[in-house]
């Protein structure tokens, strides 16, 4: 194997055939993918629901994780955010001549040791090489597909979100976004600003299957914010939330002060936002909170008839903010 | 509407917001993408078949197709190969800072036309939009998913070929390389210098219905030179072609030979290989012929059990010449 990737490792032919076998197959291993086809076959699946997304972070080493975990987490939390259990992911390389095959090698690594643990099986992929200064180092594609039980809804579509339901999330706000931004501006901060890039699909199954969700979907790029005010604008209701509900670290609100970023807006890679019914508020909070990607999970406010399309922020200090869909574009290529 | 893509339209916020109702839901409408969640919900599915592919092409537009064109029929294409009933497409799209929107909406609207045609439905989507100069204007991945019948194998796994079947091809192999590097390079082809890119699923969809198909593969980067020795190198078999029996367009030929390309190992993306018994040969021939993408189609060749792991070609001189898998890459960014 080379030390770098070439352009011939795109061009379908012996050096394409050889980074397939030696890299993709080696970690990715298993009977679908090892089937070798045009596609993969499945088994039949009830309910599928399917998803993509494209992550172009930079850098694509980060402290907490790398691009490669972000794929597989982010494509796993998007199946998670429906309320499916996810199955399957493809992985689609666009790589820049040039990169180190061990930056490579590592980041096919981490994919298969996530796929792993979130118990999902890349079965399909593809590889792009292109000219140096034509992409930047690595842009991964993932795409994936779970199964919802029968008869059950989209969770993350948000037609049954109802004034009165409580708002949950299962953690810290920010991380991801900051420990990114640190590492770009090879920054020093302390050991604590790591990537929360994680795959809640064990919290998100404990939920559909013990409490009445009404609505799930993951914070990422434009942060809770976005998720909030989306609801919001969509669907024509109010939200209030509590700002000292909302768990920030002490060391990320601090950054985002220097900074000039709210964590509101700052991108999460591990965090879900889930709305239940407020009689099932602290059941749902027990189950996050009894996960590992969950014990600082909180019930930060709640759905209103009042002030539809309107979020608004019950703010430290008493007073009330709106909070605004995301404009502009403060932190490009965070995932 | 911006004239431009801006970072701001992937930021998650309220351009991106705009985009994707402005653009994607307009052109791509269906009921299953109007769900609007985090992921698509699809009706159950009987042995799904699921593939990935990313599209880089330079230039984005060229003769005959545009980038939005080769992303869903080359999925299509995958798909059909398999054997299967094409269903789904995801659409992930990374864009570079500034591409005119005008040039976006384009690709998207054929993309949404090309889907019509294929009878596929776009149901996911993500937009990613990074800085000037770290992408080059647009890459698209397409994932796919499609339905195989009850029982049916992997046609374009390979397992199933024996020696003395027949290899046929659809038609003119070479037209969408060389129709992407004239543009490439700012070259006036004659007009029939055309890219070749069509979604195959009907010949794939007869065939299959009609024949005993033991492999189906379409030929891509690498040219039909890659599929045949692919084949051969994989399960140890023998395979002759009769180079005078490879439907090659003389304008193809001669632009071959002014640049130094040998067209089987010239990209397509409307050309399927296809293996049958022998004495289903002509049923084969018959079905492609009578579609509008295999007029031209031709029986090439055969597997043979002698010489295994090599493509020998009869060439039209008389001689022999052995095909080797490619090596080195002649036209990076093709597809």
């Amino acid at each position: 194997m080379t030390e770098k990737i070439l352009l011939e490792h795109g061009s379908g032919g012996r050096l394409s055939h050889h980074l397939i076998a030696s890299l993709f197959f080696k970690y990715f291993n298993n009977p679908v993918l090892n089937q070798n086809g045009d596609s993969a076959l499945l088994n039949s699946i009830d309910n599928p629901a399917f998803t993509t997304d494209s992550y172009v972070v930079d850098p694509i080493f980060f402290p907490g994780g790398n691009i490669g975990k972000l794929a597989v987490c982010g494509t796993v939390n998007d199946l998670a955010a429906t309320g499916a259990v996810p199955l399957y992911l493809s992985a689609g390389f666009i790589i820049e001549e040039g990169l180190p095959f061990a930056e490579l090698e590592e980041i096919v690594k981490t994919m298969a040791e996530e796929a792993e643990k979130a118990g999902v099986k890349i079965v399909t992929g593809d590889t792009k090489v292109v000219n140096r200064g034509q992409c930047d180092k690595i842009f991964i594609n993932t795409s994936g597909i779970g199964t919802i039980g029968p008869g059950k809804q989209n969770i993350s579509a948000g037609t049954m979100i109802r004034p009165g339901d409580s708002i949950l999330i299962n953690g810290f706000i920010g991380d991801h976004g900051i420990a990114v931004m640190g590492k770009r501006e090879s920054l020093q901060f302390g050991s604590d600003v790591l990537s929360d890039c994680a795959s809640l699909h064990h919290i998100s199954k404990n939920l559909v299957d013990r409490v009445d969700v009404h609505f799930m979907r993951d914070a990422t790029r434009g942060g809770l914010a976005t998720v909030l005010t989306g609801i919001s604008e969509q669907y024509g209701l109010g939200i209030e939330i509590e700002e000292d509900k909302v768990p920030v670290r002490d060391s990320i609100r601090g950054l985002c002060e220097l900074f000039g970023f709210d964590p509101l807006y700052v991108a999460n890679e591990g965090k879900m936002v889930v709305v239940v019914p407020p009689e099932q508020e602290q059941s749902a909070l027990d189950i996050i909170r009894s996960n590992e990607h969950g014990e600082a999970g909180s019930v930060i406010g709640r759905i209103t008839g009042d002030h539809p399309g309107k979020v608004i922020m019950h703010t430290t200090i008493g007073g009330k903010r709106f909070v605004d869909m995301l404009t502009g574009e403060q932190l490009p290529r965070i995932c």
